[in-house]
């Protein structure tokens, strides 16, 4: 049975400004008010788990022990399928340190052509959200949503953040990075559908987890 | 211009026993005699690469420069579609530590069954094979091998080892862990193609860096 956050204050368990932004929007629906790790200075987990919904875990449970309140994180990333689900739960760590993510996408164009990964269908890859609610007695729910698209190089558009530019989802013309952030969330809350992968975890854990104003 | 081992001893920079096995089986055609990483009692170095092709880099280099003579490792490992690629790079990782591959496996049939992923068509995994040989001087030669399959459940089979008896080759009726070695390599030299990740790799390899008795 999932439990639900009835309102109060809500800790966003992330250090990225671009996920901070769009985690603010997604839940400017619900009864929280969301503060962030930054503004509390909680300290950033290492984030050892193998898979999107373990680092997820690891980082809402330690901003709710830390912050004795409940807690929201999003672990996401690019999959690729030619490059065998690769950059994954790595695609933070393959941005340089000041988190330019140019040689990433590039480390991505680079990796497919090494593998003659050119015509269309080979291109195939995925966004990944896995979100995080986590309570301070312990108590966690996880849901996860993904989109579908194609790697598109060069990049396009300069909006959105990490990958966007060269992702483009299935059926859109455009590139994540060509979207503003209202068409890239894409989000319709009573039909309970979204466009983006942060969108559609966002959907399905209002379903179960989170209260309308 | 790749560059090609003539003969001599060659470390196979591996600790599991199934992957010497098959190395040895794949390179028996070859100018080389294999030493094992764990007759020289070199070390295993920490696997902090974020691509299969990076793992084998790190330890065919770390036992060439130990040795001092040629070396050749594998990184290979599990990708499956609807887990986004896991357990990928984190396949070892996901067997308890006396390398029961069960739990692992249960743990990929747990994870599909969580995203109801329960169709044929949503069972998409893939195999992948990436072999670094490298030389003393700090030279390195990467080649990747993968096959295409789907996951089965309940495991069929107790030959190979890993993963094998959850995965079933696209236009194959049996797992892997239903195949002899012959026919899990099934390897044809002169007409340059291998069944399994690890054959189609060495077929590779063969190509450019190896040469036949």
């Amino acid at each position: 049975m999932a439990r639900r956050l009835e309102g109060g204050k809500l800790v966003v368990a992330t250090h990225n400004p671009g996920k901070l932004r769009e985690i603010r929007e997604l839940l400017a629906p619900f009864r929280v008010e969301p503060v962030s790790a930054g503004e509390l200075g909680l300290p950033e987990p290492d984030e050892t788990g193998t898979t999107f919904a373990e680092n997820a875990r690891i980082k809402a449970a330690a901003a709710a022990l830390a912050s004795g309140l409940p807690a929201l994180a999003d672990d996401s990333g690019l999959a690729v399928w030619a490059l065998h689900g690769a950059p994954g739960v790595f695609s933070a760590r393959w941005a340089n340190a000041g988190k330019d993510f140019l040689p990433a996408m590039a480390r991505v164009e680079a990796e497919l052509a090494a593998r003659g990964a050119v015509a269309p269908g080979q291109r195939i890859a995925r966004f990944v959200a896995a979100l995080c609610l986590a309570w301070p007695d312990g108590h966690v729910e996880t849901v996860e949503g993904t989109i579908d698209g194609a790697i598109v190089w060069p990049p396009r558009g300069d909006l959105g953040f990490g990958y966007d530019p060269i992702f483009r989802p299935e059926g859109e013309a455009r590139t994540f990075g060509e979207m503003s952030a209202q068409e890239k969330h894409g989000v319709d809350w009573d039909a309970g559908r979204g466009l983006s992968h942060r969108a559609r975890a966002f959907v399905k854990l209002a379903e179960t987890c989170l209260v309308r104003r």
